[in-house]
């Protein structure tokens, strides 16, 4: 068993679950307080210590805070969300159209996450048999720049409707690198207690029993599903 | 500015950090020890807060315990690994050879995560100008598991060297459905000072700073990084 030393304390590891329990998909709570260089270096430190496939380490992060490159952005992002809009109507696309879906200029700093799918560090370990790990490292390193932004008091929200070709050619990525996110990040006014989704009756959260199977798909066990989770879901 | 009940406490941040800083993709160190099922749960349960676009948590866990099963996986493995080396050759195929890249049967659980591209959940929202969402949604999730784990002193490694076609007849998993992950869970004998791979000299860890761009691609400014990343690089 691992070394005492290498334990978490009861409070580091309360951290760890607060992070997650606590994190928040930001768009509407955004304060125009600034954010301090180191604050923002240290969220990317974390991002940049993700786990990647091969040790690749196939991201890189364009810090914006351009005021002027960041309304080009939001504009970006209302074009592609009239578009996105379309495809829903009646009570369903009221909704859509009062959810607020992006703080690009409340937010003081953005940060767009890229891949470079050709990047050669790694040599090509374990991405033969699932090419798209790579984007999946940057995802983890998204993931832990928004716990450890959570962590700093600082909200992240992940805009995900944008025409990307376009943010592309706004942001000079150059065409064999993919932008995996555009974040928004800044201290907010509050962290909501449910995720924005949930409070605005876009979404509800799943029962977890119902999405784990016991050694194959689909095989259920109400006993062990009560043992695994009785504790977490009371 | 954010409730202070909702700052985190010193201790709670540094929990963070470590989780993030200490995490191990682990193959090497697993010891036998049984893993309860109320911790098990609770690190299924913080994937399960991960964010998800559209809030359509997309992603199911098969929890896999019996052994022969996992001897199964593991021999799945070894044919693609067998596949995988061949393109590589001399001194960098000898390490290749020489590098422990699963623990499939020694970690006492496996878990195999997935994503249900169909699933309604979400109506949608914000998967159609970047449809592979719900792909990096069920990737925040296995780092949501791996950090909570590691704050529980639960090793996981991330095995990516498989047949996934084969893999799926195997755990009966939908021709829809995709598998984004195989994980092997279980304690450890020591977390590592450095990753695996950068310990054996397959990969070193780049220079952050070479890795951050000032408001477009490409942008450096030496200054401008000096203050973002001196603190955390010194």
């Amino acid at each position: 068993m691992v070394a005492m030393s290498d334990a978490f304390s009861e409070a580091e590891r309360r951290g760890v679950y607060r992070a997650i329990f606590e994190r928040r998909d930001v768009r509407s709570h955004f304060v125009a307080a600034p954010v301090a260089d180191a604050v923002l270096g240290r969220i990317l430190n974390a991002a940049h210590h993700a786990p990647s496939v091969g040790f690749m380490q196939p991201w890189d992060f364009i810090v914006i805070r351009d005021v002027t490159l960041r309304q080009a952005v939001r504009d970006n992002f209302a074009r592609a969300n009239r578009e996105a809009g379309r495809i829903y109507s009646g009570e369903r696309l009221a909704l859509y159209d009062d959810l607020k879906l992006e703080g690009i200029v409340q937010a003081p700093v953005n940060v767009c996450v890229t891949c470079d799918r050709s990047r050669g560090r790694g040599h090509g370990l374990g991405r033969q048999s699932s090419p798209e790990t790579d984007l999946y490292s940057t995802v983890c390193a998204i993931e832990n720049l928004w716990l450890a932004a959570r962590a700093e008091g600082l909200g992240v929200g992940w805009v995900s409707i944008l025409d990307y070709q376009e943010l592309k050619t706004l942001l000079r990525i150059p065409e064999s690198v993919t932008v995996v996110a555009y974040l928004c990040v800044g201290y907010v006014s509050e962290f909501g207690a449910q995720p924005d989704l949930e409070q605005r009756g876009w979404e509800g959260r799943e029962d977890l029993a119902k999405l784990v199977h016991f050694e194959e798909w689909g095989s259920r066990d109400e006993e062990r599903v009560a043992e695994l989770l009785g504790p977490v879901l009371r």
